[in-house]
């Protein structure tokens, strides 16, 4: 019953994204999102960092998660609804051991960042995204974003996140 | 022989440093670390991500590597050997299940930072630290430094990682 509600919220969404969201900008930086009309945020890479994750089973990852600095300052506020403005990135890298550091633990502990797999970010925007809580997705792969069937399930896997206005991450210490 | 050959360098560098290094600073933003002064750099956690890690076994952590600008100038530029005034952070949290998360994948697949264990610094000095290849190391908990025997074995540790400059950490793209 859960999955059936989830889809027919990202059919909802889907459906109202196409019909009242303005064609995405074209923008320098790189083709934008496909739905949502996102572009990589410049200097994502430079933001702070908020947490860390590891998510096994099909994902396989260790992730980085980096807020821009409205994100940080709410966050480090306990401030929510996230104000609009506010881009959070999660970087993905595959989740691989590392022999080197295996060796010097002298048993197999360690894990590291090894290729990157995607960037992924939530963009508050509220009026924009009203119809996904306030929020619109993106997934870029090397810098080619992700299609529709991709960004649909966000939203629907945000909700039971909605008390943390639909952001699962907290902040890390 | 290598645990020897570990144990023997560390005694040197113990005696090395108690033997040449200048009396710890007081700083104001805390207590200094023994043996090789350092205290918590201000701002750190505002630091850029180098990369992210998972220790299993008895560390049972998931960790974040942030560096200073001077490192992370260094690791975008391959430039080797690390220098002066370059610092890299290492902030560990105990690495934990996330029942919400794993309530949404519908599987237990999901592992975030809980709460802090200690924050580790090494700090390049290639005068100050000669005898520890360049390398003064300190550990903070709860803003504590930890003591000598704890920061001893740092460096003999990171014996192996001599072709990346002691430095174990790869920097995540």
């Amino acid at each position: 019953m859960k999955r059936i509600a989830f889809l027919l919220i990202a059919v909802a969404a889907v459906v109202g994204l196409v019909a009242f969201t303005p064609p995405a900008p074209g923008h320098a930086d790189g083709e934008a999102a496909p739905i949502f009309g996102v572009t990589i945020p410049p200097g994502y890479r430079d933001w702070k960092l908020i947490s860390v994750a590891h998510e096994a089973g099909n994902n396989n990852d260790i992730r980085a998660i980096l807020g821009n600095d409205t994100a940080i300052k709410a966050y480090r506020e306990k401030k929510l609804p996230f104000p609009d403005g506010t881009i959070i990135a999660r970087l993905a890298w595959r989740y691989v051991p590392s022999e080197e550091n295996n060796k010097v633990f002298g048993r197999d502990q360690s894990f590291v960042a090894g290729p990157p797999i995607n960037v992924q970010f939530m963009v508050k925007d509220s009026k924009r995204y009203a119809a996904t809580g306030g929020w619109g997705f993106a997934q870029f792969k090397d810098g080619v974003p992700a299609e529709n069937a991709v960004l649909a399930p966000c939203f629907p896997c945000h909700v039971p996140g909605k008390a943390g206005d639909f952001v699962f991450t907290h902040y890390a210490p």
